[in-house]
């Protein structure tokens, strides 16, 4: 190998080991830290996100990457090393515009307010969390203002998420989905209604783990290189190749939310487990964009994890662990977990709604990044945008916009263009998937999953970060990124649903 | 503050969070970590361990340390300030020695035997482990051989554990115990025994951890600054100064195992605790040395915990959890649990013989590190002691010399010698204590055992390391170290318990 390119290597993977280590500190702090930990390892994460950050922007790394790039950009997409340039410079082109006091002030805030979160949350206390907030906008717009040739100040926070989406095109995207979502939420609206009152009773919360660790061994995750725990709010976290976790939380009188989110983050997971091992421990090392790891998740959860051919297999196993489910017939327990009903909890919301959710946060992020909504009128802006986009009222602070994880643990803004992202791209590289493997749902009816994983591993999975998302989807599916199959998918599946 | 001053604070503030962060995966891979994530584990801790070398022999950071030293010498010994560029000075010595390279290479080591370790041990694999401990003799030759001016392989090692104690010291003051303990373990031996079957039986392992936390609780132990998880080997790690955790473990014929190891534990964190929180996040906070460590687990462990007003109070409690001990005399329980008896592990070794299980390590490791012994012969060698000094036959190899963690999990070599200076100094605090506190002992019959934890607090714990362990001794006891205290109290105590 080319001593320069080793010698770049070396150096981003020490780099990538001290994100990893961070990742680890994430996952302790949200599974097992006492609260007496908080204090010191908002600064541990601040060192480790500020060596990080110098690793990447020294004069020593851009030396390396600006000699190699000339022969970086001559090869073909599919070499590894290239990429492995590419990535590199994508990286430090972004990173250098920050300075590292500004990212491990950020690293600080985050870790603080995730633990002020924790515990302001359950008792709906906004105004502990309003100043928190305020600094962290205030954080946002210093930060954008590090990105000189952004149209929005959100357009630098979202390059970290989703690579080439901005303010702009996801608006669009946006709009052209919502133009054709919210005649089809109308039209159910005005269906009759489903009955999903059997998914309500009382589950015993280690029976709702063990019945979704069963889940989730089945589908394909590996416990031998991932564990499964608690948390506030589910998430996957990669913190090695070989270490790959997830954590759920179980509601007693609710069974679907720990079930979906398990399915969910087991979709993630799966991504991560499916990259090639030789980019392992490096910056290739990871899901492409937040668009295409959430197609992953939400392709898991809700063309599988709410088809019939899964519920072919698991509804025996589901009703022998719950007798609850003894007298719900699958066809009506199927109907119930696909029923549509606009909430106020963006991860409870069904498939048709879940995206209307989404596009309130983009909007309300954008709008306190230009400096057009005060954070102390943020809970009065959110309750409003649910009264006039789905039609609810918002019953406290905790279900309303102190619900996500996303404004208390991490940067705020760009965040969740992702999630509908996903979703558009669920659909893209399902019917790609199923076309390519006509038996793949009679496989799901015996429990066998795989033939679905192995596509996603050799398509999607493999590549890790080493081509762009719109060349990753480009390649998968034969397409540009389109809404045109999730309508369709949607379209045919809620009017079945619903008799339309 | 002088600026200077300042600048070498917050560079070993981000060692310290280094350091910190790198007990945060040595715990996680202990009780948390799926088998996957060992690979890829070890280096990111070698790249901890690297940055964190780098950043104390840097040169910025020694020239601060000499621009500083003139007026930190001038400085009277309780002078924080001037302890942190005194203790900064001392470790910068130390490291400087060793190549950054070394480092990397015996933390990445470390990882991967770790975990060979936990699979092999309970195979009673030696064959497995052999070439990864002679790996680690050579490293701790290699490491050994960077320090000038030593008279032994294993001064250098000893220096970062138990400071100002070498091989020849120790030895020495190992000789002096064992001329008086062999005599009275004799004494013991022909003696009447002990009938300590009562304390085997069927402990239900849920019962046993929730019993222990009491214990845990009750004499001070902090669970919202700490937690308790289960690990193969039970040990005391610090996060921060509020984040404190240990482990234990649970055999569930024998509740005395993870009773004594909690308690044990619990000593070690109270230490941590205690430290002067002014001096968290930084080179200070922490244990002085291994013998003071050592000094304060034994004190909880031995003085109290096996004493007859401690379980006034909690054999009730004890009776309550299992019913087992319901027709045990709260006598009979006292002397089963101090009884002596030769046997072949360390870690469930009475007071007595204790530290002869130690000098054996002490010894063999020495040898090891002479040349004087090899590693295939280690097995062998292990066991002709523990027949000449203890008079027992080692049944296998997981409880032989592959028992502790110690040669498997860090550098060979320098580990021990604590134990035994921790017996001795334990009877010099706990003499000073009680002479200090005269009611304390009656405290502990209602329960309440928070004087003594006030007069160690003050005493010792505080110090953190801002002293050096000879001075932290005379000041709390104003004595030097010394065996008198320690086999006064053994004397007495087992001259009672067997009628001699």
């Amino acid at each position: 190998m080319n001593p320069s390119l080793a010698t770049l290597k070396d150096r981003l993977a020490m780099m990538t080991d001290l994100n990893l280590t961070g990742s680890i500190l994430n996952w302790d702090q949200a599974t097992m830290m006492p609260e007496g930990g908080s204090e010191q390892r908002g600064r541990q994460m601040a060192t480790l996100s500020k060596l990080s950050h110098e690793l990447l922007v020294s004069k020593e790394t851009g030396d390396l990457i600006q000699e190699l790039t000339p022969w970086a950009e001559q090869q073909p997409m599919e070499n590894i090393e290239a990429a492995f340039v590419r990535e590199a410079r994508r990286q430090r082109d972004l990173e250098v515009n920050v300075p590292s006091s500004l990212n491990s002030e950020m690293s600080e805030h985050y870790s603080r307010m995730y633990t002020a979160w924790t515990i302001a949350r359950p008792k709906d206390d906004f105004s502990s969390l309003k100043p928190l907030l305020e600094k962290s906008v205030e954080l946002s717009k210093r930060f954008s203002d590090c990105f000189k040739n952004m149209d929005h100040p959100m357009d630098a926070l979202i390059q970290y998420a989703d690579f080439g989406v901005t303010v702009k095109s996801a608006k669009q995207l946006f709009s052209d989905l919502r133009s054709q979502l919210v005649p089809l939420v109308k039209r159910v609206a005005s269906a009759k209604q489903i009955d999903s009152s059997c998914l309500i009773g009382d589950f015993e919360e280690t029976a709702q783990l063990e019945f979704c660790k069963t889940v989730a061994r089945q589908i394909g995750y590996d416990f031998n290189r991932g564990r499964m725990d608690l948390s506030a709010h589910p998430f996957m976290t990669r913190l090695s190749g070989g270490d790959i976790r997830i954590t759920t939380r179980a509601i007693r009188s609710d069974i679907t939310d720990c079930l979906f989110s398990v399915i969910h983050e087991v979709g993630h997971a799966l991504y991560e487990f499916g990259i090639n091992p030789l980019l392992d421990g490096n910056i290739l090392a990871g899901g492409v964009s937040s668009g295409v790891h959430e197609s992953q998740s939400r392709l898991w959860e809700n063309r599988v994890g709410r088809g019939k051919p899964f519920w072919d297999y698991f509804y025996p196993i589901l009703q022998k662990s719950f007798p609850h489910f003894e007298k719900v017939s699958q066809t009506h327990f199927i109907r119930a977990i696909n029923k549509v009903e606009p909430g106020f909890i963006r991860v409870d919301a069904d498939e048709l709604t879940y995206n209307l959710h989404v596009m309130i946060r983009f909007d309300l992020e954008c709008q306190l990044l230009e400096g057009k909504l005060a954070v102390r009128d943020l809970p009065d802006a959110w309750n409003e945008r649910y009264k006039s986009d789905l039609g609810v009222t918002v019953p406290n602070m905790k279900n309303g916009c102190l619900q996500d994880v996303h404004w208390f643990g991490g940067r705020l803004g760009g965040a969740f263009q992702g999630y509908t992202i996903g979703n558009i791209l669920s659909a893209q590289f399902y019917d790609t998937a199923s076309h390519k493997l006509p038996n793949m749902e009679q496989d799901f009816i015996r429990g066998d999953f795989s033939k679905l994983k192995s596509w996603l591993n050799t398509n999607l999975h493999h590549w890790g970060a080493s081509i762009s998302p719109d060349a990753l989807i480009q390649l998968s599916t034969r397409q540009d990124l389109s809404i045109k199959p999730y309508m369709t998918y949607l379209t045919e599946k809620y009017s079945r649903l619903y008799g339309l």
